[in-house]
């Protein structure tokens, strides 16, 4: 008898089952009652239960969205393929749904799925779904660009606030000194970083902060159209405006638009995130550069190289950079 | 000895080797020579083999691209990724790189993998590779949006031809008589279709179709400005424009946006795909809706129905409809 097998034999005596049992809760099997799978875990985790060797892995990573969408998705699964596809692997797309956690199905089925690692985008797991993941020595991070990572689990972001510093110091350049803002959702972390890093920026170059000209959207280009009219229409309009996200600013540009601003003579306009719209925008969109595809590449080698040490609970943000196009000038002379 | 074990020792008899080489060549497993190999799956041919029931495959589609890119991949990933779940299954997203067929390493992963059913993006197989697929009873589908489909294998793809008739009837309806037309490659068939199902419909209404105001492009938005600002300089300016795609639809917005001409007030542009930038450029895109997302989802049936029955080279071609936005109306009064 193997010691892996003297192992489960033991483990399936203390929680009063049969091995056979032990290796369906192992392996997320049916036939197994909630009651039953939860004192086989007990049992695991006492006994310091070590998962098997990575030869029971399958050569995938688990690519988990909670919905598959726009431009936004096609940056993450290009990084995610390309870090699997560096250590010959594929990559297996699951969504979870409408929900902010996978569900329990979803959970039975990554372990019959036995993936090498699992990349959770915007989401968080419950903690009973951690521990079943640990227990089978399944490592997974979570990619979240929202900027506010659970305190115990491997995750990678990028740094928002730098990103608002870097879109404030290159309007400032040009000249700017009124300069309107439209940040997205006001309770995510990502949103206020970066208005506040932009807000550092203007502090630092004595530049006062419009706290008239500043809005809070929710990432829609409906929210840039109908706030950048708002910003626009003020007695003493703006020269710039700083949008939390591409959408927002392609919003404001629809607004200067049917205003009759040209952008970018009487108007600047900085985005934020780079997506591919950035550029196809008329004028192409000056923004701040969030790495998408490098980060889900990283969270899939971060996943993947667990398998050789331990998984610590990190943070790893990637860094932001100001990609300069059409959509910002100096100031018109007033 | 079960009928298929029975099956594989006469095959690796007629074939002069071991069973288990038999089963290595089924299931792409590496120590065959390729001489072997081909021995053995000639025995299997002769012999009729016909490949072991469904319980052997791996419940997952396997999505191929030559490569994952832009708003166009993320439909058709979401549209597999709708009929995977219907199907209790999850999607395997694999790249071929940059061929037009994936190479001999990708089908021995393949069949490695077993996956339910194959659906391959804007590529073909060599007929050894669909020779092999067949064998194992591994079911494909090609998606094909270029509509330029293989004649012996299953594909999807949607109508474009009708899909320029009815942009046409839209501007002709509009009033226009005097339109310009950018269109995709000229020696891709989805191309031509749809240009020259534009030109039916003007030939149909009386109106004559402008030769001196067609230009082709490359499907890129730099194409779409370049031959946009042709156009709309030309003595007699076009008061309408229809593009082959939406790319080239927001280069002719950029094209009419240097050139100071409002858009739809004295140019009307009509698009082709009606991917999400669609209805985010300024002003939002009317274009001609190729139903990717439904292209995948059906692509992707086809292939895991083929395990009912038999897959028959069969294509389909799913409508396209018109979809109205801001940047058509009647011509400016002259």
């Amino acid at each position: 008898m193997s010691k892996s097998a003297a192992t489960l034999t033991h483990i399936a005596r203390t929680a009063e089952v049969s091995p056979s049992t032990v290796s369906k809760v192992l392996n997320g099997r049916s036939g197994v009652s909630a009651e039953t799978r939860e004192r086989v875990e007990r049992a695991l985790r006492t006994h310091g239960y070590s998962p098997p060797a990575e030869r029971h892995r399958q050569p995938f990573v688990e690519l988990v969205f909670e919905r598959v969408e726009s431009a936004f998705a096609i940056e993450i699964i290009r990084g995610v393929q390309r870090a699997a596809v560096s250590r010959g692997m594929s990559v297996v797309l699951t969504e979870s749904g409408d929900r902010h956690t996978p569900g329990p199905e979803w959970l039975d089925q990554v372990l019959q799925r036995r993936p090498s690692g699992v990349v959770l985008v915007f989401s968080d797991l419950p903690k009973a779904s951690k521990e079943r993941l640990a227990l089978r020595g399944i490592p997974f991070v979570i990619l979240d660009p929202a900027g506010d990572p659970a305190p115990d689990v491997p995750s990678v972001g990028s740094a928002n606030w730098s990103g608002g510093v870097q879109a404030a110091r290159h309007l400032l350049e040009l000249g700017h000194r009124s300069i309107g803002v439209i940040g997205g959702p006001h309770d995510m972390m990502c949103s206020r970083a970066r208005v506040s890093g932009f807000r550092a920026a203007l502090d630092e170059a004595g530049v006062p902060f419009r706290a008239d000209a500043l809005r809070w959207g929710d990432f829609l280009r409906e929210d840039g159209l109908a706030l950048g009219r708002e910003l626009l229409q003020l007695p003493d309009r703006p020269t710039a405006i700083f949008a939390g996200n591409d959408l927002m600013a392609l919003g404001v540009l629809e607004a200067a638009r049917m205003l009759g601003l040209s952008v970018p003579r009487e108007l600047s306009v900085v985005g934020y995130d780079d997506l591919e719209i950035a550029r196809w925008s008329g004028p192409p969109l000056t923004t701040v550069r969030q790495p998408l595809a490098e980060m889900g590449e990283q969270a899939a080698l971060l996943a993947l190289d667990a398998h050789r040490g331990t998984l610590r609970a990190a943070r790893v943000d990637l860094a932001t950079s100001l990609v300069v196009r059409d959509s910002t000038a100096p100031p018109a002379k007033a």
